[in-house]
């Protein structure tokens, strides 16, 4: 028995974008239904490197149900990940890393190791996916993606599997970085450099900037958009203005980790957003708790911080993946090997 | 830059055990100076797999006293370990395994990955041999080990490096396993098995079983014995009777660890034992704000459960020492090298 080491390649090449999706959504569902078991992130807060570790285990329980296989599985894992700004500056790293431990659960085996940045991206894109196909309008053609770092590939990626995506306005203040965005998507998409506008007007809005006060205006807001707001990862940071969000149907993936660092966070700290405020969770939405987009449904939004369970579902459908197509490097970390 | 692998072989071919000892040292005074961050376990469990996950981060920063080098380091990490009693028979595997991601905290970069149950052995060892060396009687030649399972070789590997160990008894019920663990060290030791009565009458005891009745009575124990209590890591578990935890000078590594898992646990929890029958943690001693054995005492106890800055200063040994021995296999997990 080897444990099984993906490289950033390897996650990349190994995660079918309809079989993440599904695996997320079922993830959702199984957290849902508490068949999932999630502590809360611990932190590690160095503040003399401007940067902290978290470290987020999980299991989960997805049972007969499954949207992905038709059967059930089960998963555990724990992504140990950071944040340091500085890193591209000071040592021409990215400011997020990350580590992917993917377990057995039933002898606890490392099955798989992998690359947790290029999973972090790819889980992340594929909750926006979830989150869209349940609370966009069926018809969506148009994309607008704000921020064009690294996140911003897997959100176009994801969202044009659940959506007729054929339009897609970019907008970035960095206009490298958006005409790099440009370059790798323009032959299978109409797509341009806009303003924040521009994108907001679109009929699926994702917003990946790290800004502490809002871009995104009121009136920038299509009539029936939805937003993915996937930035904000911290007390203090938020990407859409307050009336965006009282406006809105509003799901979240989580309602400490929201409350606590998502885009709302802001807002209700200041009690200018309460509960009242909050439509559901995704989880909800997913097991039919709660309806996704009705046909009276104006603006939506959907708060992602991202949660550890995310993760084990990536990395199952990663892992899965990898070993029916031979990939990735068997190494005998424990010395148990035959 | 790459990640370096390090197996089970690998991290005991670089765990030199003066420098193992030392560091594990400075993690301790760094622990009760407040110069680390160890946030609490976080527990998976899964009893349909009569099994359980827990994550273990930690950060260290030994400023310029350090005991191992004479100069400052720090080091992070997470291990992510497990115990599942069942794999033995059902799986042919360990009970517990484990993997350890070792960072650089500047940039969070995984320096290194390496096998977790190895380290945990090594580090557990270590930790006896620090508390030995600051409780036992200068002059121990005597060393008892109740449990002859896989903790126990490192236990005399670590304790006959801080005493000038001659003699050894091992008790254990599986007259195999003692045999197993004599022909190891025969050689070394003027070894022998024998009842669990004689090896606590040695200068120094360690017991390494995972009994839930103790199994060492107060009259077994030698007048000046140092009793390492390592096998209690749950509620419900301990080894020795309640009596020597009263008589002895006791010392704990953890607070809030050993009242809820550690060898301490049950008396406790059942009032027969209070903080007032605590002498000190073993940081405290390490960092001279309280003294370790003194001409006066009789029995010492030291109750470990195992902390996570123990795997991260372990680690900092391994992966330095690997690196300067050129050991270890460089794999490019995250598509950074050049």
């Amino acid at each position: 028995m080897h444990t099984l080491l993906l490289d950033s390649e390897d996650v990349r090449a190994n995660a079918p974008m309809g079989q993440l999706i599904s695996a997320l959504e079922d993830a959702f569902g199984a957290y849902q239904r508490d068949d999932a078991q999630m502590p809360a992130k611990s932190y590690i807060d160095l503040p003399q490197y401007n940067g902290d570790f978290r470290s987020m285990p999980a299991y989960l329980n997805v049972r007969g149900d499954s949207v992905e296989t038709n059967d059930g599985w089960d998963a555990a894992g724990v992504k140990w990940v950071n944040v340091h700004p500085d890193n591209r500056a000071e040592y021409g790293l990215p400011t997020v890393l990350g580590t992917m431990i993917y377990s057995d659960p039933k002898n606890a085996f490392p099955l798989s190791i992998m690359d947790g940045r290029e999973l972090t991206m790819l889980r992340t894109g594929g909750a926006a996916a979830v989150a869209t196909d349940h609370l966009a309008i069926p018809e969506a053609r148009s994309l607008g993606i704000v921020g064009a770092g690294v996140q911003s590939y897997s959100q176009l990626e994801a969202i044009a599997a659940v959506r007729p995506i054929e339009e897609v306005v970019i907008s970035d203040v960095d206009p490298e970085r958006a005409a790099e965005f440009i370059d790798q998507f323009e032959d299978r998409f109409e797509i341009r450099a806009g303003s924040v506008a521009e994108a907001a007007g679109c009929d699926v809005l994702s917003t990946v900037t790290p800004v502490e006060s809002p871009i995104v205006d009121r009136e920038d807001v299509g009539d029936h958009t939805h937003i993915n707001a996937i930035g904000a990862d911290a007390a203090g940071k938020h990407e859409l203005a307050d009336q965006i969000l009282l406006d809105a149907k509003l799901v979240i993936d989580d309602y400490e980790q929201t409350t606590h660092s998502g885009e709302i966070n802001v807002p209700y700290s200041e009690g200018t957003l309460t509960d009242d405020d909050i439509y559901g969770s995704l989880g909800e939405i997913v097991v039919d708790q709660k309806e996704g987009r009705t046909v009276d449904d104006g603006i939506t939004v959907f708060d992602s911080t991202g949660l550890a369970i995310q993760d084990v579902a990536a990395a199952h459908v990663v892992y899965t993946q990898a070993t029916e197509n031979g990939n990735g490097t068997e190494f005998d970390l424990l010395g148990v090997a035959e």
